[in-house]
């Protein structure tokens, strides 16, 4: 066993420190983050600033101009890049496009990568990924489904609803998941200006991290060669999982940037600012919750180099993402939400980035499977398939 | 011992709820309602239907027109009026007016009444109170206060600044709390239309449920006659003392009705969604949630209904209202982070009201004393005056 | 709304927590308190002194010689009794006694309670009830009962096996809980030394509070008259509620007595005892402790409150019963842990008495429904009935 | 970075893995296992099997006779020792000797070691360290200290009280922690039979796990040659630093061990135990108490190696220790009290083995620093040294 970065890693991690302190931080406040996500025009200064340092997208194969990183190189660099809450959308590492490279890596054609992966990983397009559906379609259970996919000569016809789709409003191509007339679900790729594809609305969420926000989108006859299968028919939801663990991981990742970010600032307020007689931080109701965060956020990075290190030997990781993922979003959560506490009502103003944190962050307890849909899978594992750790 | 309600109770009681379900829910979505609160506008149209209603501004005397309500009376009429968040507002119960109206029936001149107090609980008027200070300045410890009151001839002279001044923009009348140069604090009366008083900045907050926002005001030699101190001199932190301990717990009460109405809404929505083959309440998972919300309701409306009734008693409650005000601001919390899991994407977007509700809630538990506070404060009561329940 | 106690409650109050501190508190460490329980002996002794002290069963009927407390009366009186470990057994009104007198005084004949009611009520007598089953047997689940009462002629002949009965050992009579042939669940009395009746073992357990312990019992070929059926036949899920929904919460009374003894302990030690400069108590970390165990406190005592005065109000509370088991028994248990915590070395030994009712009192969140039961019992409410706080 | 075990470890770890399933388990239920302890009688029984299996006081240098383990050597094996609640005992690696051991081996002199540490080694002796005090003495500030060692001629004169000194009824040798008239502290080594040295009483605890129990000590005109000084003069606290970064460390692994087997047997109940018409582990209110075990044991156990291989690489750990210290201890803490929670009344009886490991473990987040001491220690470091995760 063995805590020891490489040198490679050792430098990456540097580097990236580097760029997000002294090249991202400063646009924080720039004005062109809106109320839903980062503006197109941002994005693409801020991921040029990237493709200079050498930074962007650097998950992707080298073939394609990334860097190739492990899933423990990922866990180094994407920490950094997370601990400002631009950095993800600049490095071109944020969700959902982060873990779409990752998919059509590993299932699109030579062709399909061509047309669509080369330029998104250069960082020039932006991606969205359909799935989730209005009720009484798919939510946490993907198997409600009502989207469907049917065949018509050599094409495919879709209709169907989508909401929470991230990024998709500005998005250049999309992945839509959708039944076959057999029940089985399969993905589907798509340039976002295809006729039949509709942006219905922008919906106002927490968060305003992600670029292009969260839509409702609409598939009205949408006709699709079948050459634009992605994968084969029938596997979307074996795709889906090869999507997701690692996704969700990377998720983790970032937050835990945030969360650092977060620590830093509540330790350098606790330091500073003092009430009935000493500073904060010697309080030891502020102290504690100090402490408190240090903990947390040696969990979170504890279970992540863990699961990281298991994917890159090639585990699914099923049981292990779950159990990341629950760990994580719920300790750097109690990280953020203690940082808000120790900075008073500097923590729910824009006065600091702290409640743009906080708001950015609540989702993520909820989406890539809310804590209660991974404890019941977990639990399911450790009953039914003698899982145990 | 009994918890019955009075007739009059239960009358006002159903009166109220009628009035917020069937007048003021409608206008939750109103676009009036800005990131910094409720414009002034929609104000004075909803506070219109409570007046039609008769419902405006009951805790206030009935020599100015209200319903001289018991702290117990405020405890059931609040609750209703939080059902919705634009209830306090149209029944003028809002922090800070329904404070500074209970404050300044205690402490005003008659003259200070018919110039300021009237037309507020009349509803045409706003104020704020100015206490709060940027570092160094008086934060959660008031003793670190800046802003001096300088006697010069029959008037003072107040310089220093203040932020988190909720309600200041557009308030007509302010009360400011300044040191006097023996070091006691007190309270002076003022016009906002004074010279040397600036709105220098309204502050963005998570929250936008209170009129007139948060703001940076800055006080530059404001000239203001002796006739226009509040109460005595030198009594300023007792009268905040005065105003505060009734002041938490209205604010309880008022959150109170939130977490209900969230709680509402998650059990509509747990009974209706399906996932994995049940409805999302059945699923013990989610059931939990419902139970734990209904546990925290109740401990919450307990603490309201015993705290106000030792107010009634006319007992000080320092260390009650502390406790209180702790234990509502953590279970009320507690309930709407509940209800946003349960509701997921719906929980965390605007498709619902949970997210607004969410955002504004998060800074009760920092205003009127952070819990962290309350606990060092009752713990120092617990120890050295042997307080026990 | 009242909060006030009438002059006969505080002068029960204050009589009963004079017992208790002068009476009962200097025999704790009496060396007749066993692992198993305070035995026989000390029992009667302890029953002589609530005698002398006109406090014995005072929940009984005046009929029967005792107070005829209301469920108000109750509260006050219980949490009194429980402030010493052997408070509610001096008193006899420690389970399963209480809950066994509560329930032969609704549904016994009048036979019955001169034979076995009067005797208990005067604290000669105890007795047990056997209704929990080994597994596949009714657990948590009472509907999984296999004890089987078969008609034989004008008798009913019992066979079956039971757990954790309290006070199995030594008890003078039992109140059996088996199936009729149709399914239905009946009660019956009977002497424990009938023949076919065994106490198998005394079953080892953390706590050591209950005269009798808990055992193992076997019914083997009991042959129990009609006469000594008790109520009617085929109601024995139903009197089982009636027995259940007060008992419950007169666990929580007893148990909140037990809280603020560990409470006022914990103080007295956080004042005296220094660690790194100052008194425990003036350190945060202890001091929030100390004040959030008074809300812990606080929060029992007023659902207990709430919901004893919904059962005088003759409501059959099962909603609110469990809501305050569930809130006690986990506010309580939070109380004691925390004590233990500040005494450190001293609260894992039998230093002070808090180990003992540490121990004492785990078992607590489990018994009369476990958390997780009560919570799934809401939840169905919640969902399916509209149950709302 | 690297999760991969050597060879040797996996070895390791399933030698010892059969060794207390098959050899120590057994021996749980002996009567040996007394309120205080297994008997000296029991343990060399159990001593005398793992010398048989090659297991015996493995983490000693090879010199005398251990397999010289690293820090993540130790993680693996003692997690596995800890698997049974006598398996620390029969290998020799319990507290206080575990301990006492890496102290000697770094500190004692080679006469010293011959003398006192070879035997110890062999699992023929065993030892206690002596350095809590009575109020007002040193508790969880080692600074209060009251026990004094005077010069005289050449050897030192000891008089003091200590308590809750581990191990001490029938120990061979004592470490005691003394201050000299400087004001510095010492260790003196000395056999228990020497004149002056009281066992004065057993103290009840409500672990039983520790052979010797806890007890009471007295010191009294005890005279100490100087060569029988540990280490040097006024190193007292520097020494007991160095034995105790490991020390806590070591109880996190050992109680790992305890926390995984009762999650075992809570994984075992609730996949076979039915209520309301399924498994207990197919209700979410009980899969979800599983899954949480199972995070909260990965949680530890990640904390425990990478705070072991910190120590590996020469690392002090004075930080790393406490994190680990309080996310251990409160970790496992949550997993035998939710055990206990799922096995209901057979949680908190003997009838399984989780009461006897809930009342063993309690104390572990109160010796070798409370959980308050450590979080206070954490914050000033965060604070005050810029130390950040």
């Amino acid at each position: 066993m063995n805590f020891t970065l490489t040198e490679e890693q050792k430098d990456l991690q540097a580097r990236t420190r580097a760029f997000i302190t002294e090249k991202i931080i400063p646009y924080e406040n720039d004005p062109r983050v809106t109320a839903h996500g980062p503006t197109n025009d941002l994005r693409h200064e801020l991921v040029g600033l990237a493709r200079l340092a050498g930074l962007l997208t650097p998950h992707a194969s080298r073939e394609l101009g990334g860097l190739a990183l492990s899933h423990i190189d990922k866990a180094i660099v994407f920490e950094e890049a997370g601990y400002s809450t631009l950095g993800p959308t600049a490095m071109n590492i944020h969700a959902p496009d982060e873990g779409n490279i990752h998919l059509m890596e590993i299932v699109a054609t030579e062709a399909q990568k061509e047309r669509w992966l080369r330029p998104q990983v250069e960082g020039l397009t932006r991606s969205c990924f359909a799935m989730t559906e209005p009720s009484p379609g798919a939510g946490a259970d993907p198997s409600m489904m009502n989207t469907m996919a049917v065949k018509d000569g050599d094409d495919y016809v879709i209709n169907g609803m989508k909401w929470f789709i991230t990024g998709g409003d500005g998005a250049n191509y999309v992945i839509i998941m959708a039944k076959l007339e057999d029940g089985s679900a399969t993905m589907f790729l798509s340039d976002m200006d295809r006729p039949g594809i509709k942006v219905v609305r922008s919906m106002d969420s927490m968060d305003s991290c992600f670029v292009g926000g969260h839509v409702v989108m609409e598939f009205k006859d949408v006709r699709i060669p079948a050459t634009d299968v992605l994968g084969e028919l029938g596997k979307g939801f074996k795709y889906a999982q090869i999507r997701l663990a690692p996704a969700r991981l990377t998720h983790c990742m970032r937050w835990l940037g945030q969360a650092r970010r977060a620590h830093d600032i509540a330790v350098d307020y606790a330091s500073k600012r003092e009430a009935f007689g000493r500073i904060l931080g010697k309080h030891e109701g502020v102290g504690f919750m100090l402490a408190d965060n240090d903990m947390d956020i040696m969990t979170a990075r504890l279970h992540i180099w863990h699961t990281a290190w298991l994917l890159d030997q090639g585990q699914s990781c099923n049981f292990e993402s779950s159990r990341a993922k629950v760990v994580c979003s719920e300790a750097e959560w109690r990280v953020i939400d203690r940082c808000v506490q120790v900075l008073g009502g500097q923590g729910v103003t824009g006065e600091k980035i702290l409640s743009r944190i906080f708001m950015d962050m609540r989702g993520f307890r909820i989406y890539d499977g809310p804590s209660e849909v991974h404890r019941w899978s977990m639990a399911r594992k450790i009953i039914e398939a003698g899982v145990r750790s």
